[in-house]
């Protein structure tokens, strides 16, 4: 059994490659909810979305969100009424959200609902919610000269990742629980590998759900991290700048620092084997590899890369 | 001005009519909200859709409800979900529903909603909802054995209104309030006239608000109903089979009853003319012309007729 800590883009590629050298089965793909959203009443999960239609060969390989072959007729008639559109509800997209939202209406946990929507996807690897608790990504920066909370989408989507940020929180996550089946994927793993998300804003949620970094710092020589900087930049996103802004090295370097705790070893790009004596201080291995995903051969490889650093007998 | 209690397709055919002959911006449809419903988290009004879109000359002129040239992408897609499909919301429809859902979850009334939608398919008659409050038509029902408990369109368009129905209630009615823009419109109205609708299940959810059928008793001689009873049978849907099943008889004669402390003038189809002498007795005036509304110029002689039947001075 493998478990992946995962974010959206980054995280599903990986995971493409991943369930090239593990039975799909055997996968346990540990999904962020801090950036989930309710717009117009529906409950979006974008990151658990993106992983199930990367996975069902359903994503728009242009945009790396949303399914391919889409239409935008919702959206469109939208913009005549003047609505939110910003965040981009494709016609087919839509039903995914619109199913989502009725189940939970009707009391099924965001678990349950994400199980549903998986194996109509024919996705094989489990995906779960980090938690079914409330938890919310919250920025903090100054807009126009006004200090806004933003939230993920708001940042991401509609500000296009561009403010400043002076502060990062995981609204709700101190009552947020693990659940059942996270708790059990994270405590049976053989590797748990942190997907090349973005430290921050993707692993930084799930982290801050009580008892998983507590799992993860007992079992850290079973974690290793793939690192979503290469040459100190961000391979997509807003990941080195955010770290910068937040005091945090804008470096691979930084990212193992910031995993220190819960990491025994990280894959970093060939570019960054520079820093690897640097990060090796601080009790952490390196692997320095192609981590750029721009293949399905990559994607394998990486996750190769990844689980060669965790030795040991099978749990 | 002109008042109109309305519910779906009937009253917005009448409303077309009414156009013709009053300055638009003097009519005021007072709507009926008790089939309003809440699915996959949308809030749907289709009695208000149905008059907006009727009157924004973009309904679905084929089955009387949705918008013409619509895609069903996201219900094909919803149908892949094992979702729940037997409402169907088209793709540009359900743009009306995100964004009334999102104003609401703003904190914007029905009544403010539905004047914003009312203005982006440019319709000039105001479209009022009876009360921004809670209001459910139920109807109690044996299916398959088992007593039920239907909302409207459980029972309209899920189960085809074919079921048996016992009992109607308007749930919640009592703690629900007329809007002042409502009662504005009936207090200030020269005529009043009952559309040629459900007369149980969409105009019964209007009357059941507290203070509606005060004003209209006080204000009697100036209102005025349209039979959508025609020769037994209802001209669409199941109101004749419903008044049947309720007890009331199911004939123009019935309708009369039905309305007899709120009207003093109903409008018969020519083919009840036979009705009239007996309706008199109930006080109340009669018009026998020709109700079917078949085409522009038959809604226009219909509403015609209506408003003869209101004399005296403007108010």
């Amino acid at each position: 059994m493998i478990a992946i800590l995962s974010g959206g883009v980054g995280a599903a590629r990986f995971a493409l490659g991943m369930r090239q050298i593990i039975d799909p089965t055997e996968i346990s793909i540990i999904s962020n909810v801090g950036d989930d959203e309710v717009l117009h009443g529906l409950h979006i999960s974008p990151d658990i979305d993106t992983v199930t239609y990367t996975l069902g060969n359903a994503i728009n390989p242009d945009t790396g969100w949303g399914l391919k072959n889409e239409t935008w007729h919702a959206m469109d008639a939208l913009t005549d009424y003047g609505g939110i559109t910003w965040f981009r509800l494709g016609d087919r997209d839509l039903a995914t959200h619109l199913f989502r939202t009725q189940l939970l209406s009707e009391g099924k946990t965001l678990t349950q609902v994400t199980d549903r929507i998986r194996k109509r996807w024919k996705v094989q690897p489990r995906i779960l919610p980090v938690t079914d608790d409330e938890l919310r990504t919250v920025l903090y920066s100054v807009i126009d000269g006004r200090a806004q909370q933003l939230t993920f989408q708001e940042y991401f989507v509609r500000y296009a990742h561009k403010p400043a940020v002076s502060r990062v929180i995981y609204e709700h996550s101190a009552e947020a629980r693990m659940t059942p089946s996270v708790i059990q994927a994270l405590e049976n793993a053989e590797a748990i590998v942190i997907a090349p998300s973005n430290p921050i804003l993707s692993i930084g949620p799930i982290l801050a759900v009580p008892g998983v970094s507590e799992i993860l710092s007992r079992r850290r020589e079973r974690v290793v991290a793939i690192s979503p900087i290469v040459a100190g930049q961000a391979v997509k996103g807003p990941a080195a700048k955010l770290m910068a802004e937040l005091g945090l090295r804008q470096s691979a370097y930084g990212v193992a620092e910031y995993y220190k705790d819960i990491i025994s070893a990280i894959v970093i790009d060939d570019t960054d084997a520079g820093l690897a004596d640097q990060i090796r201080l601080l009790g952490i291995k390196t692997f320095p590899t192609n981590t750029l995903m721009t293949s399905p051969e990559t994607s394998k490889n990486l996750a190769s890369a990844a689980l060669s650093m965790i030795s040991g007998e099978p749990v």
